[in-house]
């Protein structure tokens, strides 16, 4: 890297807090200021709720919370002082009580400079606040208060933007523009730093930045992982690769799954494997994310189970080096509809339902988390058994399409093959046509559109917000549409009780998303009074 | 009534709309305005959310919903107009796409006047916006423009609140007392026209209102039950009688069960009967709000079942006119046991999931909503079952807490003998220690602090968020204290996956509560770094 006199180097520390756990948090702010200063940064940037975690929820009303908020801000300046950090600034922000009006259901952003022994809260203003660093003016700022009108005219020198930006697929790419934009709108360089880690149903995703006055970028971090970025503010620096989309939606999955198990204390998880697709992409996942060891897989086979779906199941966790064991469901099924007829739909949710008990079982038993395998299409269209497969802590596929789920298998295959190793899920596993396997020769296109178009449907409809009128004029078939649509509508209460998984798209179920379960709405021809 | 020449007669409509159902719900809205007409009222208000229904999440944000509001709106133009309603000036108020930006992931308050054939729009202004009626200023706003400063210094004659304020304890007395409060700064008569009925966790309470300009209470509207209230904003008027809280949180409930099960489309409920006190009330709510034939009861009784409580869960269909049969579930226990080992916990929880299976099978062959019968206390601490006692679309008891599950089965009990009737619930189901029955013997206080300190505890915690300084500072032993506030926190994930249900406490899980699942913060004493 090149070195120059005038500007300061900085240190922008992309880290992976767990909310509430002060006592980590500040540890590893400890030892980013040690690096930092051992590569003569001067100043310390930390991402949005470094210290406390982020998202807070309600965390913030508590005065429990906030005390021990307090006191970690307080012990932060002491330590920092105590190993002989207290020179080297630090800066911090996390939500904090509403800063207008007691209790009032909002929180307010709070920012910190820690400096010198003491911690001193940034009160928001109508202008930037700054910070003197190495001669320089350096803006403070949090990525609400991004804005064009608040950045402008402005005569700092440097913007720092203190984030919690969450993963979705193409947001690096359109983060890193709106830097660009914002950096030239400031007329200054502008420095990101960015929380990294799962939190609930977001994965945050890194990709700290430096940007020149001129929107070019300079340096940024790596995604999915913590990472100490230095950088000059007039110099090129290190710009890590980005990685195609589907590697890093994978990533994202991985990093989200590794984090909830590790920060709800959990070290294995337990699934269903029925050898089909969606149960083999979400076993992989686990053994990338905690080591095949870590994963128990159950097949539990109903006298509907097909042979092909019992072998690749087993087949499956033999490549990833999972446990693996059988537990048939028929004399279950038996004693189940003697006690109780059970025609039809009744029936086929039977299976997927003593499936459900034998898991939370086997977590009651082991500890175990247990993993929901259902993908986006399936959740949309209710096309998923509640209390059945929907049964688990987390679903790791809950924000990816049935196509992405495909793509990404395919992707994972292909990637160990070019690393030289066995390509982890088995080819039919991928190529046979998806069945829930609930009654002799039952395939998923019989209920179902097909996938290639139920997809880019409710892509259409979900993520960009498509009503009937929009669909059809864009070449949908328009029985399929009020199909889906119905489907759509009358899921909700099913969609509520599901189980958490990691947002990847630009409008999740958990994160972006919210309509009444109680809806009389059809988006139909008829609707008009 | 009084007959005044000066002020006119205004109508408030305080009606029960489903959301989207724009035809039916314009069809309300056209009888509401005829009988205002053939009673001389010289306006008609209307509740907010009227037309579309209350609340709408991000339907506002769907293209085909804000084209099919805007249509209502003409027809209802319309409607009025060939009934020869016309010059009946109309005022509705409802959620539609941000006025100021874009798709924002916000939406705005929309205030419509429908008069002499034409809608208008009447947009949001510095000032409170006003119509003429009968000679007088009339000012328009919603509840959340009832602000001091926004609505002093005016010289209008009149203030109309279109509102949708939902119940909870001591609601209706708070809204009163904001109510006058508000007159008295506005120096103005006002009338409040509220919402009533359920929406998946809401119920609106209605106690539409006209209060004078000093405050005085003229008029008031039942609580619960749609009306029209005609009143003059200078004479006393009709006022419905209040009745005591545990009544007004009895038909919250029953109110919020019979309109979920009517707005979704059901006609029947199924539950569990267990004997004990939860199922048992959730029964008589059921009965009171469907009628006792469209309740299906099902004991399911396992080894460890007490004869009494079978006797009682018998008896108490009896007494309501419930549906009962009996299903034992030892074969399917055994069936399961064989299958796979489950020992300790995972037995327990094993019988309440068998018999969460059969009421799903149950509401699949029958199409009955299966109802759960958690309180509040217990989904509090997570002694549930997940995808056990919690299966089902609807839980009447999630926001009340086990004390209040007693005081509102004594209190039906008591009334129903003041009416001559038999008491609906078995006094052995009241009286007898709480147990879940899983294991022999087992009592609820085997596992929990007594209800009689649990739930005040509770409360302080959810209601009042009094963390663990708080609580010991008002008395709560610190082990107690410690024992519930970690079992608060690690059960988030299991209710993240209950069902919906009635909000009638002032902070319920599903509409005023937002914690982290993943989190490490635990407020005990060690807490500190």
């Amino acid at each position: 890297m090149a070195q120059h006199t005038r500007a300061p180097q900085i240190a922008l520390g992309q880290m992976n807090p767990a909310v509430g756990d002060f006592a980590q948090n500040l540890d590893t702010i400890i030892d980013l200021a040690r690096r930092a200063r051992v590569n003569r940064a001067e100043l310390l940037a930390l991402p949005y709720g470094a210290l406390t975690g982020y998202p807070l929820g309600d965390l913030p009303h508590n005065a429990g919370f906030v005390r021990a908020t307090q006191n970690a801000i307080r012990a932060l300046a002491q330590r920092l002082e105590s190993e002989d950090l207290a020179d080297l600034p630090v800066l911090l922000a996390h939500d904090g009580p509403a800063t207008n009006r007691g209790d009032s259901g909002q929180v307010s952003e709070h920012i910190f400079l820690v400096h010198a022994g003491e911690a001193t809260q940034i009160l928001p203003s109508d202008q930037v606040p700054s910070v003197e660093c190495g001669g320089l003016h350096v803006g403070i700022l949090t990525q609400t208060a991004l804005t064009p009108r608040f950045i402008s005219g402005s005569d700092l020198d440097l913007f720092l933007v203190l984030g919690a930006v969450p993963f979705e697929t193409s947001g690096p790419q359109l983060t890193a523009e709106a830097l660009a934009e914002a950096a030239q709108i400031a007329g200054a360089p502008l420095a990101f730093v960015n929380l990294v880690g799962g939190q609930d149903e977001l994965v945050f995703a890194g990709g700290s930045a430096v940007i020149d006055a001129q929107g070019k970028l300079l340096s940024r971090a790596p995604l999915f992982a913590e990472h100490l970025l230095l950088a000059k503010v007039d110099a090129t620096g290190d710009v890590s690769p980005e990685e195609p989309e589907i590697a890093q939606i994978y990533r994202a999955l991985t990093l989200g799954l590794a984090d909830y198990v590790a920060k709800n204390g959990f070290t294995s998880v337990v699934l269903g494997l029925s050898g089909g697709i969606d149960s083999a992409l979400v076993a992989v996942i686990a053994a990338d994310a905690l080591g095949g060891s870590q994963v128990h897989g159950i097949g539990m086979p109903s006298p509907y189970s097909s042979q092909h779906s019992r072998d690749d199941a087993a087949d499956l966790a033999r490549r990833i080096g999972a446990n693996y064991e059988e537990v048939a469901i028929g004399g279950v099924m038996e004693a189940f509809t003697t006690a109780m007829e059970m025609p039809g739909v009744a029936g086929e949710n039977l299976q997927a339902r003593i499936r459900g008990v034998l898991l939370m079982a086997a977590s009651n038993v082991s500890g175990h988390l247990v993993l929901a395998p259902g993908n986006k299409s399936e959740l949309a269209v209710g096309y998923s058994t509640i209390y059945g497969d929907a049964v688990g802590g987390y679903g790791p596929l809950k924000d990816v399409y049935k196509t992405g789920v495909w793509a990404l298998a395919r992707w994972r295959n292909t990637e160990a093959v070019d690393r030289g190793e066995v390509p982890p899920i088995p080819e039919s596993s991928i190529t046979k046509p998806p069945s829930a396997e609930l009654r002799p020769d039952q395939v998923d296109q019989d209920s179902l559109p097909e996938y290639h178009i139920l997809d880019p449907l409710l892509r259409e409809h979900i993520e960009n917000r498509a009503g009937r009128a929009e669909l059809i004029s864009a070449g949908f078939d328009a029985k399929t549409v009020d199909w889906v649509l119905r489907a759509v509508q009358i899921s909700e209460w099913k969609r509520r009780q599901y189980p958490i998984g990691p947002k990847v798209t630009a409008r999740s179920f958990d994160a972006n998303r919210r309509v009444p379960i109680t809806s009389r709405w059809r988006d139909s021809e008829d609707n008009d009074v």
